[in-house]
């Protein structure tokens, strides 16, 4: 397995466009088109939140049928509490795709993202999904990765080739962050396409195996939006016979490393995110409580801006640990920052180890691992510093 | 019943004392006793963060007998993630403190708070302690309301005056903010101070109802500390016969007063906060999930920071809304901000209303009325706004 070029339309028979259609107040691309030359297995996993925006609705129902051919989406509106309107609305980006593309509507998902609460701008739409379905082209991938942006920095795609069954396969992403990143299943936009050929109930499972281990496993901002969404298609061109218990691992981890990579880079550009940081957690007496500390550590709004001013304030971290709810004894606790012990048995290692720590703290990236001493399982978490600008950025979204 | 001057030592038999010691490195208060002339019923809640600094422990111990005398009180320092040497340390704390003022040690209190896994510096608590025990006096109040702060910017007090069952009875307290403020039970240090004759357990039901209505309904960062307490003394020098049911509405009442009083006060000193917003919900299918909104709100950064901005962003409140766990309907949802209704039925009410809401937001107090529409019960959550001050704080705290 290796990386190359192209994102979403590196595996075979995947095209794609990304375009301007005007709804975003700044001139950058809004709405972007990713289409299978042939039908194409669907799996997904939705936002848990209850108020659900509804292209989520609609792309839920769509999928049902386990077949699709394309995805329209648009950035800069997440057409999300807007009523019977919001509905109408992305049922007529379903149909005006299906229409340009001459597939149909049955085989097309939407999704949106952006402010919530603002009708869609349709009569810019209209004529823009009619130019993205006629710029569709095997280029594709980079201009969609940019076109589902909204406050990303940066755009993102990965996408890894390997031999599987003695055939060449290829797994592509896109995916866009980076507000309103947290768990609790899909947490932010994720495309996925693969010329696999598999059937559904397996890559519904491969999906949602990758998708618990990497985008449920970062958090910016403690927030679930009402719009996420991760789709995975496969279209079987690469013309392997279906997957088998021999050949599924393979395949497995080449889906998750498409996943955790593009996972990482919406922490990596998490809003004024400066840091990358691992909270690793190790010996909980279950899952669940790793999870739990994982998650109260990655979210708290003190540990976060310590983690931001690069101050070793372990205690920060104790705290956090300690109302997570998880069972915990806190002086069999320890706490390391990369290989640097700062914490033993529940009490700090002193003022020279601090110095060390601190030195830690000024990478880009680094692993807090948690010792919790009382079990066997772990999990981690990837979350970042909480700085100035993540206010700054937050102040200023609508304005 | 109406408010007056003086604090914790307002009612009758009460002395206090603030001075400095040395253990926070700017030249402020920050060693307090606070005494009762004669044995008072004691009633107490404690944090529910499983990491529990020593004080907490030790004081927890201290008030199962039911009758205290003082309390002393460090900040600067939370004797936290200290181990073996700082239960050590919190019991001499005790020792010191009931040899200075010639009472025994099971009727002292010990309560610190500050920075997190450093050990005290006993060399310059136990000369204060014998100076804090010289100084107390009758108008001591405000100095020890000085001494137990740590980031606040003000010294929280209040007491207040009434007559229960013919006779004068006095409720005064002082409390800390304003870091790590979350409920969970305790969420910071409060001591209150009465006058009133009444029976232990009573005093320990009331104290709970006025704790879960107050300091449990309000947060700043969504942090639980290690050393959170609020205790309650009564010596009964007010003189009158012990409460019956016919007068324990009115001392609740007081008791509530006070404790609601530092609790808003504590909201309004949150870490950079520059507005007091109440978040009400009403209308919910239960208690539980009516503070599951109310909390998943007044929690959210994305929330908080729009409350900075003063932007009526109302789709971040619905995000929260959704991913609070609560049942409800998205569109039986009504948001109101003071008396303007910017959400009905799930749907914003349109762009001129938001100017309104604009211009609430722009009060430094002010009322978001949640109406989910689906049952019958309701709370009321305190929250302040997320600014660039709140991240400058944490940034610098122990630097």
């Amino acid at each position: 397995m290796k990386e190359i070029p192209g994102g979403i339309t590196a595996p075979r028979g995947f095209l794609a466009a990304g375009i301007y259609a005007g709804i975003k107040r700044t001139n950058k691309l809004d709405l972007a088109i990713i289409y299978s030359e042939i039908d194409a297995v669907v799996a997904g996993t939705f936002t848990t939140n209850k108020v659900k925006a509804p292209p989520v609705i609609l792309t839920e129902r769509q999928i049902k049928k386990g077949i699709t051919r394309a995805v329209v989406v648009n950035s800069g509106n997440a057409n999300a509490c807007t009523g019977p309107q919001g509905m109408k609305d992305a049922v007529e980006m379903v149909e005006l795709t299906a229409d340009a593309l001459l597939i149909n509507k049955s085989l097309v998902c939407v999704s949106s993202t952006g402010v919530i609460g603002e009708t869609l701008p349709m009569d810019k739409i209209r004529p823009a999904i009619r130019q993205a379905a006629d710029s569709i082209n095997p280029e594709g991938g980079k201009d969609a990765a940019s076109a589902i942006m909204t406050t990303d920095t940066f755009p993102k795609a990965v996408a890894v080739r390997g031999r599987i069954g003695g055939k060449t396969v290829t797994v592509g992403g896109i995916a866009k962050g980076s507000g309103m990143i947290y768990p609790n299943m899909a947490t932010m936009l994720a495309f996925i396409s693969t010329d696999v050929a598999i059937d559904r109930n397996t890559l519904k499972k491969v999906l949602k195996k990758a998708v618990d281990q990497s985008f449920n496993r970062i958090t910016v901002d403690g927030d679930t939006s009402t719009n996420d969404m991760v789709l995975c298609m496969a279209n079987g061109m690469a013309g392997n016979s279906p997957l088998d218990d021999q050949d599924l691992p393979q395949f497995q981890e080449m889906i998750w490393y498409v996943c955790r990579t593009l996972s990482k880079m919406i922490v990596k550009d998490g809003e004024g995110a400066t840091k990358l940081v691992e909270i690793r957690v190790r010996r909980a007496k279950s899952d669940k409580d790793a999870e739990k500390v994982g998650f109260a550590v990655a979210n708290s709004s003190l540990v976060k801006t310590a983690l931001f001013a690069g101050d070793p304030n372990w205690g920060r971290i104790m705290a956090a640990i300690g109302y997570s709810g998880a069972n915990i004894r806190e002086d069999h606790i320890s706490i390391s920052f990369d290989k640097v012990k700062m914490v033993k048995k529940g009490i700090g290692t002193g003022k020279e180890v601090e110095k060390k720590v601190a030195g830690v703290m000024q990478h880009k990236e680094y692993t807090i691992t948690i010792d919790l001493n009382v079990g066997s399982s772990e999990t981690s978490v990837w979350t970042t510093d909480l700085s100035y600008d993540y206010v700054k950025i937050n102040v200023a979204y609508r304005s």
